[in-house]
């Protein structure tokens, strides 16, 4: 029986994370949910689960929880202390998806229990890698990756023999603007850039594979995640998305990971590793998809892959700077204050004018984002569209 | 340090294991490297690898090999005997490439020392599968697949947790008459037949590719290498044949090998089992290849899947029967006293002659492969060409 939290509860990675859990009453036991403020699909998933805690980190929803969940005997907490806690009740597995920064107070308290904690959202390893490293190493916790690509790396990299490694290929769709010119990537409007062609995701989300940004903050978790080093980590550009990323051996061997766009098969890896689970979705099928293509990257219809190697590779406060910037960028972006091409300007902007030193706590780290984005939105206030 | 045997040196699969054990000589040992008769380039890869024994099944090539180490202090042998002594001398691991039923009676000698023993041939798992199975089994030896589909289902395959795996998906070319129509394939050439879009193979392997007899056989293969019933084998048409075949889980992951064209991948793989080891080739190059294509076999213009099919479902003596018949056969085709139609033709009226019971010696397997050639050469003085 295995133990699970699940910091993020009510979103689309909770959800999966909830309908995987569902299937398997007899493996998994839900100790505690979280979610922001939707105390009623909260407490309907602890009312289904049987979990024993429900914490809504807005401590003005805590009213409608304890409602919701009266006479159930379920605990319900509300407020940040009670989501840390929550976060810190031993889980033997647990879920962070708490989107943004708001997730990394949360997975270093879950972190600081030891056990396997699994990493849906992008800050944990970009903004704080070397911290949340750090402490992973400290207290023997496990951090596994639930999006699809860096999961596929982890099935496909033998982490007993990493000098046997040549390369990790990350795989990109390319966003919807892979074909575009750059002209005509100037003027792309919000609604283009938030219809990604194979996932269905958050606006935040399509517009950084618009910008193929996300394949950036990519790059950098995988040189966090992955003991290689980020030269030997290359991005190729596969429009279908059905092989989610591969390992090449020095034997010539390439190993790839390949499945359907669905988040449950990601996540239930990492519920069921080292084991595996059933999920409920159609096997993929080839023959339909009928084929696949492979390109380089344009570097410079998309400057944010050149931002991102540059911040990896001088690591310290540069990738934390370089996520906040994107996402005061991207934010103005869906605000239609900025066009699509300021966002990678406006990155580039912030990490010019910022150098702090790197941070060594998690305190650092957020006074690294907070001024990376107060800086970033002061360059948004001269952007003119 | 391994000690190394290579039944069959001096033939193409010999020769690439060579190239790789000549690379780590601080790994590999070699003691005893055969051929039929090609005395000269045995008596060379002996004296550069500093092999312990060298043998010509061939005994009245036993002089030539004599006199080409002459002073070497390799020693040297010749005949069937020989031959099986060198295949018992206790190798950790071995390489089966002597073509034809000719290399089972070594592979049982090998097997029978309890080390590795890698297949490069298709008749110890085809003909005489059950009889090689059960002494691996009672001997504790470890069969490897060294072609190129098998290898990539072992890299893919956790042997640990076979129940999770929903499929195997075996990779075809589908070979140079893939688009053909019928009526076309009709009048198929020799050459047309021996000009493999891929590989640079034999003309035997080439017209099994053609008349994808191949991929019945590895299908064989693969359903007496791994625990996996052959309904849940798929084939599947892939004509560039970058992804070597792939192993589908119950979470809807898949897992792929792909590689280069180049028997060194897998072998080199078998070789450093469960290390890997590296080789020469250059590495695999997607945005160069582009593209990957896949459509499901038809089953009408290559009849020879379905006879492959049911002899799997059968057992007993009928992939014996199968592989025999098939032998038979593509040399007719290649003798130009059959057209390129009457291959499936023959194996399959072969196949409904013969019924005997399964084999459960090596004896009894050489005398199914005996009568089953005779009655396919019987068809074969039918046929019109």
């Amino acid at each position: 029986m295995k133990t699970i939290t699940i910091l993020g509860a009510t979103g689309s990675v909770g959800g999966s994370t909830l309908d995987l859990v569902e299937r398997e009453p007899e493996r998994f036991k839900v100790l505690a949910l979280t979610a922001n403020c939707d105390a009623d699909k909260l407490a309907k998933a602890a009312i289904r689960t049987n979990a024993k805690r429900a914490v809504v980190a807005d401590e003005s929803c805590l009213d409608d929880l304890r409602a919701a969940l009266a006479g159930t005997g379920i605990e319900a907490g509300g407020g940040r202390a009670a989501l840390l806690e929550a976060a810190a009740m031993g889980a033997d597995w647990t879920m962070a998806a708490i989107v943004g920064c708001a997730g990394l107070e949360p997975v270093m308290a879950a972190v600081a229990e030891g056990g396997t904690v699994v990493l849906a959202n992008k800050e944990p390893l970009v903004s704080a890698g070397d911290v949340v490293l750090a402490a992973a190493a400290r207290h023997g916790a496990t951090l596994l990756p639930a999006d699809s690509e860096h999961n596929a790396i982890f099935q496909c990299f033998d982490s007993a023999r990493v000098e046997r490694v040549r390369r990790i290929i990350l795989t990109a769709s390319g966003g919807p603007f892979r074909d575009w010119p750059t002209e005509q990537m100037r003027a792309v409007t919000v609604e283009q850039a938030v219809a990604h062609p194979n996932w269905s995701m958050g606006a935040k989300i399509s517009v950084d594979s618009a910008t193929m940004m996300n394949k950036g903050l990519e790059l950098i978790e995988a040189a966090r995640l992955f003991p290689v080093a980020h030269e030997r980590i290359e991005i190729i550009l596969h429009r279908q998305s059905v092989i989610h990323s591969m390992v090449e051996y020095v034997d010539g061997s390439v190993l790839a990971q390949l499945g359907p766009p669905d988040m449950r098969t990601p996540i239930a890896h990492c519920l069921a590793w080292p084991d595996r689970m059933e999920t409920p979705m159609a096997p993929l099928d080839l023959v339909a998809i009928g084929r696949l293509d492979f390109e380089a990257p344009d570097p410079v219809r998309f400057p944010a892959l050149a931002l991102a190697r540059q911040a990896v590779e001088a690591g310290g406060a540069r990738p934390a700077i370089l996520n906040a910037a994107n996402e005061v960028a991207v934010a103005a972006f869906l605000a239609r204050r900025v066009g699509f091409l300021e966002i990678a300007a406006i990155v580039a902007d912030t990490l010019e004018r910022y150098d702090p030193p790197a941070p060594e706590t998690l305190d650092a780290v957020l006074q690294v984002d907070g001024e990376a984005r107060r800086l970033a939105g002061e360059r948004v206030k001269d952007c003119l569209v």
